[in-house]
């Protein structure tokens, strides 16, 4: 690929948790760069980040940071995607946003690669990113959704801390450590860091990721359903999620319920699943063998186990989803939207 | 109560985590105890327990040990019930079961006092107490079951580690302190301490808990299944479980989704649940409030919350239901069973 197209490509919010996951796999993919930009909150601007063994200092996300940037990937939150990435789009740049700032945006491609790859041609300059919870199960629906067609779709969520970002993460590990050395702790950050209620996220399931919506959902679970409807290209489709955080580290996992439109072999689903892009099928009761967060972490691939016709409808299925929440269901997610446009502008 | 009648008790596998609860609920509820007999594995026979700040020496569980006793009290697994219920019963022992032996004895009532506790006069000799995951649940289910009827339930679990007993708490926290400290873990008993296979719990969801069945659901999610449809005396239920192990050391939280056989008021259904007995509702999502296995740790009650009317089917509801595994769902419905053998023979 020697005339291969050289990109301009800016990270917006290159020192997230997501961020630097978009770095290294940007880098590890030999992704097609002619200058990186890294752009960050005026806080983090002249600090450096290292990308390929080269040193590149963080300069403050601004309109004209966008100039002669032809790809950003944006996850710096939703306030930073909504003011900048209409700046970008101005200024011809091609964006995939990480953020919920533009998912249900009727004009904006709200894409997972492995199932709807051709909407990415449809974009107005900007392609969504699916939350990370969506991403994995609707990943691992789409074999079943071409085959059988699905009716109705009930997930309970096993949602990582990771998922609220590096602050979380030390704070569940903060917690553990004093737990187990038999000291009080004071929760400072989850479930929901802008809210004024904090729980203890070691050794607890929080049954709130995100703020509570009217009805009694929260917004995470809204995403879920919404999302799906919407990759799926299926407002028919009835969705329902719980969405629960526990102390992992890495890995979202998703207990799944899912009711087909016609009669299916179990061993059939199982091939259909094994040969889907990006899904691997860990699935051996017998050797005790199913997805784990801890084996998927670090992991591109979403892991499908315990799939099981259902004993009170033999039209329903149960399966066990789980993927790393920053890579599938954030960072590899953006950069394969981001590989497809540069194929295509080749 | 001066001419209460005393009982001789047994309690029968006292050293494991749920006879202690058992002993300290006897001693806390002042159980009209005449003798107090405690039983064990020969292992553990001739150490001594405190009750009521008296000594008491632990003696091997034998045939001949329920001569003369009132009560027994059983938890010390499924093979010692096996063995010795029966014995009991021949010597004219009433016998309240804590494992799985007899649940599904058609010719054993399986109780929940909330839910039918009229059951328990139609017993043989023994009573049998339900997995703990299915109690709460029964539990918080029976007043929607008694208004409106339920057709359908499908359940998602996250078990804390104590269900599986002391030393896979110990597991728990020490593999935590560990990762936390950046070391490797070798995990030795969960999920399964019977079988070969071992996964870390520390920041990590299991979802097995029990041996597989050929159907390829567990042992506990069946447990969840059939004992469901005995408590509430329903054959045409239909029910669903996927049962999980994540890093909790006490109490045990559900994700339920409900479908009702009438139309239902939600403000109505939380007025049925917080009217009913041993039920507490905390369902604020405004103020953030919803149930937490952290603050159910230790309590007698079941806490239900995220009370919500799903939105693909307006006939279902989904809840989320969070008890202490060791005492509901354990070690206190069976000392509310026995309460219940005490006044009926008063």
């Amino acid at each position: 690929m020697s005339n291969q197209k050289l990109f301009n490509v800016a990270v917006v919010g290159a020192t997230g948790a997501v961020g630097e996951q978009i770095l290294r796999l940007l880098a590890e993919r030999n992704f097609p760069i002619n200058e990186l930009k890294l752009l960050s909150s005026a806080r983090s601007a002249g600090s450096k980040l290292s990308y390929k063994g080269r040193e590149i200092t963080l300069e403050e996300a601004k309109p004209e940071s966008f100039d002669g940037v032809d790809i950003a990937l944006f996850s710096a939150g939703g306030d930073v995607s909504r003011t900048l990435v209409p700046e970008a789009i101005k200024r011809g740049t091609v964006c995939v946003d990480n953020t919920s700032a533009f998912r249900m945006d009727p004009e904006t491609p709200l894409v997972v690669p492995e199932v709807n790859m051709d909407k990415i041609n449809e974009h107005k300059g900007v392609i969504a990113n699916p939350n990370c919870s969506t991403i994995q199960m609707v990943q691992s629906l789409k074999p079943l959704y071409d085959r059988y067609g699905i009716s109705r779709i009930i997930v309970s969520t096993y949602q990582a801390v990771s998922g609220a970002g590096a602050r979380a993460i030390d704070e569940m590990l903060r917690q553990s450590k004093e737990i187990v050395a038999g000291n009080e702790v004071e929760p400072q950050i989850l479930p929901v860091g802008s809210l004024p209620k904090k729980h203890q996220i070691a050794f607890n399931a929080i049954p709130q990721i995100d703020k509570f919506v009217d009805n009694g959902f929260t917004y995470e679970e809204m995403k879920m359903i919404n999302e799906t409807k919407k990759i799926l290209g299926d407002e028919s489709l009835e969705v329902t999620a719980t969405c629960v955080r526990i102390p992992v580290v890495y890995g979202h996992s998703e207990s799944v319920y899912v009711e087909l439109k016609q009669d299916f072999d179990v061993e059939e689903v199982k091939q259909l699943l094994a040969d889907a892009p990006g899904i691997v099928l860990q699935d051996n009761p017998e050797e005790q063998v199913y997805p784990l967060a801890t084996e998927a972490a670090g992991k591109l691939e979403t892991f499908v186990g315990r799939v099981r016709r259902d004993l009170s409808n033999p039209r329903a299925l149960n399966l066990w989803i789980v993927s790393d929440n920053l890579l599938k269901g954030a960072a590899w997610n953006a950069v394969q939207i981001a590989e497809y446009i540069a194929i295509e502008q080749n």
